[in-house]
């Protein structure tokens, strides 16, 4: 199962950094950073089966995509703590072989900073920034 | 490897039968059956990779898709020995865990017909083209 996961990931799955508007914050903004893959219902199932593998994460309906044949689901782990104790450790066991490896060690290095709080202070909150935009998804949002 | 395989042809493989004219074959036309990975130019090494382990198949640049930032390249298996004898096993024992798999027992079905010459006969040719038409890809081309 974890060799699997690791090849539907380097094909379906994202490793995500978006910084969204949050007044109630320091800088006005909040970093926001997801593990995400997503199937088409009919595919569901090893939604499931990743999530009861991974024992965290959340599956919606993904409704900003229903122009296709089909509903589409998105499993994401969003919890830092689950994405630093597990996701992390997990991919560095069972390596990407794509280029989305690349995006992975930005992710992992996102994740550390944010446990050990540096994302707090205004050195690494810039440094995040660059990270984030390092990475190939979502890349407009920055 | 063999696992990663199956979890990264259920994100990113397709297992296709096209039927394209060939005025020299009995039917007017020809079946055209194929196992296809697309990835960017970055993850072309993962192709490679699946290339050598399968020992057959060839990776070309595929031209119709290049409105994107990358080159993408296209590892396909065409022969029908190299299917039958290679792809159709592997996934038998390495099995697809989305939607992909009922395809992939459709694409095994028109491989084991073909293996049997039964394309060659009315009847047989008929029962590819719906077996065919169950197949979630490039249905468009029926």
């Amino acid at each position: 199962m974890s060799y699997w996961i690791s090849g539907f990931t380097d094909g379906e799955g994202s490793f995500v950094v978006s910084v969204i508007s949050n007044s109630t914050t320091r800088f006005g903004k909040q970093i926001f950073p997801e593990f995400v893959i997503t199937q088409g219902a009919k595919s569901k199932k090893s939604l499931e089966e990743i999530q009861k593998f991974f024992e965290c994460g959340s599956i919606v309906l993904n409704k900003r995509y229903d122009n296709h044949n089909e509903h589409l689901y998105r499993f994401c782990i969003r919890s830092v703590k689950d994405l630093n104790s597990k996701v992390i450790p997990f991919f560095d066991e069972f390596s990407l072989r794509t280029s989305k490896r690349n995006d992975f060690l930005f992710f992992k290095k996102v994740i550390e900073m944010m446990v050990k709080k540096e994302h707090l202070t205004v050195r690494g909150w810039n440094k995040i920034l660059v990270l984030a935009s390092k990475m190939n998804r979502r890349k407009k949002r920055f």
